[in-house]
């Protein structure tokens, strides 16, 4: 692992934001260090990128985004870096496909802490000379980097599983099975005119705007997560063999793909469901956490099983206005993750964190959406269609990046990332 | 073509609901009339059928669900039959590959022309027999039918475009090249809550349930729709090589494609898009006519360049509500079909029949949607993933069909069915 | 079915040459005559081809090479024929792609009978103009067209198994099971300088010649076929799981297809394989027949079970040439064919007919080979990789068309032909 | 790099084949020194390995067919390796598939080298204990290295051309464009009897064996290999564009991959193919150096616009016998490689080394070919289907590695091999 910087300790280190931002940066490389070269560069699926990749791409929108484009005569690091290092800025020109990102041989790892670094000094020490529009950027650019910390977390996860020797370079987790079996309740919520998105001041993605009205009928919220436990009813009830259960779509999936469980879970010697495997190897399912890596098609065919639905992202969203996003299971360091056990209480529980929760909603502009013009408005706006909305963060998302509007989405098939399921009832 | 009853006329003839299944069945035979064997068994992509499956599977609806499940005693016209003409309703068992329809080379035509009739005379000589829940299902039937009656005109005209000599049996329709070009007007509405869906008691489909409110802030719809002339200048100002245009999705299949026109286009001897074929062969392009066989892709990348956007569900519902949704362009015979020109005036205009309008909406429940119990209930609600609501009705959809809580649905990259462009805006 | 001739009885009717071909014009008629334009449309694999189009295509090359080459003025029947009937010549032009072949919905077979009615006549009436040229590319046409009589054999069998229904338009043959099962012997042959390949004047197959010298070392050819109750052994010996006995490609087509048993064969009530598709639909497989419908890895890895190996071209060829090789089990009429059971004997026996043999000999040229100048050079010349030899004809070629020196190839994973075993050894 | 032994120097250090092993295993070493774990970790496409696996997998073939085998209570360096290492042994066990070995993210290419030293210190350190039976499988062993040898080469030069920055670790090569343009003259051949395979005892691999005759026409083979300035000769007659030089399945080959020149050109500025990538990076096209990274179906077209044909193994070989196999331009150490320029002279020049000459030969056993029994009769026997015979070696081929009776095979359409071009005639 490398210095923050490349030289010295600039003037403005003091900033908050420009604390932040290193704070930040820190985070992302502490998730790497334990990475060889080889760790860093492979690519086990198109969907998921090597973590050189991201240590660099992030670098990459900090030096476009902010010093080529607010730093007047800034040169850049290195030429080549941005065919590399853009990830789908159409805006930005030619890019290495996302499926070839595996053969991103050079530059080692050791370069792109390298350039890391640069990235790092040049902006702390151009501080004082920035304008607001480009500290706005770099606020944007923190908020980017967040989510690939989060992506770093799922891609190795997804890698070291598809490697040959599935090993990991972190420790377990230390696993206590809670006993205790909380009954799942209904917390009702009345019919009205609410208001959704997000308005004011404050940090938000372009497609959390604007704030709007949505009128909901009556419903109930289940207070907490369904838990591996009751997961393997379904499992047990033969919810993967009942075609009644499932979308056509997904369907279709469960045989072409021949899914029978949640992805990493591998059955014990005893011939039941009982492991998974996480960033620190395999471990015995804890039974009372709740289900996560379960794609929309699941979460739908187990709600229905369930007799309830999904929430609509409108529901979700109104309920979780007045909670505390930054409390409950998110990343703090580098390390193993995994959503924890619900401890009981009144009220609707394991909100925030945990596992992102699958909503019924499809991910498309909220009424009055514009995207931001040039290639910033790339950012979300361009992926809506064919995904849904999932809210509240999960155990791999770095604590304060969530809020009640937060807006992530996948394809209905995908799941390597931390998603879980809360069920809803309408009336 | 054969006849409408396998034999003797029944006593309930003059019923009005057995008259209207006499009708539509009979417009079924008159749209596939002038096919030989050969044209009503070849399949020309997985996403359509033969005609000949078509005249069979609407067939084996009537006897499945009503004779079978309500006629004490009946047995199959042929045990086969359901094995290859179930559609996708796995409660009803096993069935043919969707892909695999083409190899249906037996039964032939005639023996499917006398399934039909056979099936007509069972149902109408036992018509007093019958319960009201049979009866309801006839009403299921004729619906169903009508959808695959638009099925065979767009199932026909990809299959004849598809195939190398590209004949049609059909005339060319007359085509009178309009000159006028009416300048499109904005329709101003109101926020405010308002109601959409189905209630009532006249024959809807279960998705169109339940009515319910929604929240609408202040929007405009477009006075008609976009024509071919407007979809012109779209093409020739590089609408579709211009990535800042389109979704992300949709520009990965307008490249992997390799789209350059709306589908059924082709360039003239003066090297312009100035052909388009349909059901009565090649012919110009009729300018002021609307645009059609556009996938949501192209019109949601059509929109953004026209700076406007696409309406969404409930705008478009709320506007059309008290519009008469029986006049306009629709099928009303067998032959060429094809949208008109608008002729100007005041209003909104071309709303039903001519074009499906493609909508923002993904294609979900409305709140407190139920599947109906049993096969039935797959008619809908398990496609409720990665489509979008289309409205409207269209020139090839039979006249009386659609309402405007009727909802259609297509994945966003389809466009063999009649489908165009309605702008909307927001404030 | 057709007339022979669109229009009278041309005079030089009595003509060896013209009889033969008037002869075997009927006979590829003869084949088609139950099939109804569906099931002469449509196409079941990409290696296959509707029947519609082996009746236009035989004419085509006719037309094509005869009437449009030498005889001055001729006018095309149709000028769309070329493009829809030209098989792979390119120095033909432009042609439907032949995975698309199934999608020629037009010209109906009607139309097909009477354009190769036209063809006859305008040949036969043309007779006495035509130059020796002209009658040497009708002689080639004739056993062009025989090809294609066992193509459209081998077709039609692989669609009606592949149709939903599996129906066929003929009668079932007489199965009698025949108890006795005859020992396999070897005949021995000394080794020796031979010569394989044609010379002289009588029609061949430029891949045929020239004549050349081989060195053969001592070998053994068994003196019958293999049969079906053999090769039940093999299964019952896990000889489709043992990847010992299988070539590397081989290994991966039969995990990757699944295979466990020759093509068109089914288990019975019982649970073993018992019975097999044919023309004239399902029967008891009979056990002393030979094996048929088997692939070159199926073959060889047969063989190497059996601790033997496949015959190489010379060995066959040089072993056969003595041999009558218009006596067999061939195709003489429409219907159901399959291969016969030995009847014991001394010698080599079943060498001609019944099934093709597969040969270790890769398709390749005799030293010496060239290809003939123009279209007609692209008939077999540009095959000449990744093919085998298969030797000696079987129940679905035309009775006459083989020679000793005749060279059939195949991919070694087809086995829609009509394909079985001779074993071979060293020394 | 790592030591050549995990401790101390054996005894046995002076025995011949000890020491050609020591330095065999020293060159594969030094041939990927340069490697970062990155660069040795991936893989550019499922025919090619990492260098690691290259590493590891040859050291694996000693351990488990010599030490494993050989050496009572031996234990395993690693349990997984057997299952990470193994190549396609299928009587070996289950292994890592081969399209996956690039997700080898561990273990490490330090691990790697141990395991090499340990392997080597092991099996030194037994020498005197070994049976003449396990030296046999040493010399295998080596054998089968140096073929790896030559396969990182060629996998290196993939990767490095596939990555996106295509750098190299190694220099360029001092590229000397001579100008002298030798005619290419025929060496005569008289027909015969000749015998080609291996006797006797040296080492050869089992497919080379046994000796045998075969009988020869006469023919000429061309003095030297094809050059780089015929080549492009070729292209500018539109050879690649010509449907009448190409074999069926090399014309869709060449459309379907939009093939245009050898692989490793590109365009140089002034618009000509000017430039290829090896080792060393991109460099000019010497235009008097052989033709290098042809497919099968590219030198059968090539032969076939020059009038001439390929040379069939039997006649390359019995040319070749009295050559001297070991001069010539071969790896004799590590960096870039290329083909020389012929400098003239009398007779066949060019015969080993520079490139390996495809034969217009399928891959198939010798009269009389048995392969051992066991794994390692998996070397040869069951790869004889599809591929063609490739003689001579090439300038990626270790020095000393090949003989007249050498056997090499690839599928028609690859050429990433060092593969060129002797044309042959007939007469």
């Amino acid at each position: 692992m490398t210095a923050l910087f490349s030289a010295g300790i600039p003037a403005a280190i003091g900033e908050p934001l420009l604390q932040r931002f290193l704070r930040l940066r820190s985070l992302t490389e502490a998730l790497c260090d334990p990475l060889s070269d080889a760790e860093a560069s492979a690519q086990s699926m198109p969907d998921a990128s090597p973590a050189k990749w991201h240590l660099a791409h992030t670098t990459w929108f900090f030096e476009t985004f902010v010093l080529r484009d607010h730093l007047p005569g800034y040169r850049q690091f290195n030429s080549q870096y941005p065919y590399l290092f853009n990830s789908y800025y159409e805006a930005e020109g030619a890019r290495v496909a996302r499926a070839s990102r595996g053969l991103l041989i050079r530059p080692s790892i050791e370069e792109i802490y390298d350039y890391r670094a640069h990235v790092n000094f040049r902006l702390a020490a151009a501080w004082s000379d920035l304008s607001p529009r480009a500290k706005e950027l770099i606020e944007l650019g923190c908020h980017h980097e967040e989510q690939h910390q989060e992506l770093i977390v799922m891609d190795l996860q997804h890698l070291m599983h598809s490697s040959p020797l599935q090993a990991t370079p972190w420790p377990p987790m230390h696993s206590s099975q809670s006993q205790q079996r909380g009954t799942m309740s209904w917390i009702e919520r009345e019919a009205g005119l609410v208001s959704i998105g997000a308005d004011g001041d404050g940090f938000v993605f372009d497609c959390e705007r604007p704030r709007h009205r949505a009128w909901l009928d009556p419903y109930a919220l289940a207070d907490r997560l369904v838990t591996n436990r009751e997961w393997r009813d379904f499992i047990d009830d033969s919810g993967y063999r009942n075609p009644a259960l499932w979308l056509s779509d997904g369907w279709a999936w469960v045989n072409a793909q021949q899914i029978a469980a949640p992805q990493y879970w591998r059955k014990s010697a005893d011939g039941e469901w009982g492991q998974s495997f996480g960033l620190g190897g395999w471990s015995d399912i804890r039974m009372d956490a709740p289900v996560c890596h379960v794609s929309y098609y699941e979460a739908d065919a187990y709600a229905r099983w369930a007799g309830a639905r999904l929430p609509t992202e409108p529901e979700w969203e109104s309920a979780a206005e007045s909670c505390d996003s930054s409390s409950g299971t998110f990343l703090d360091g580098p390390g193993a993750v995994a959503p924890k056990a619900d401890l009981g209480g009144h009220g609707l529980r394991q909100l925030f964190g945990d596992v992102w929760e699958w909503t019924a909603s499809a991910f498309l502009g909220h009424p009055g959406f514009r995207a931001e013009a040039g290639a910033i408005g790339e950012y979300n706006g361009k992926f809506m269609s064919g995904q849904f909305v999932l809210k509240g963060g999960s155990c791999a998302t770095p604590r304060g990046h969530v809020r009640a509007s937060y807006r992530n989405f996948f394809y209905p098939h995908q799941r390597w990332q931390f998603a879980g399921v809360r069920l809803a009832r309408s009336r």
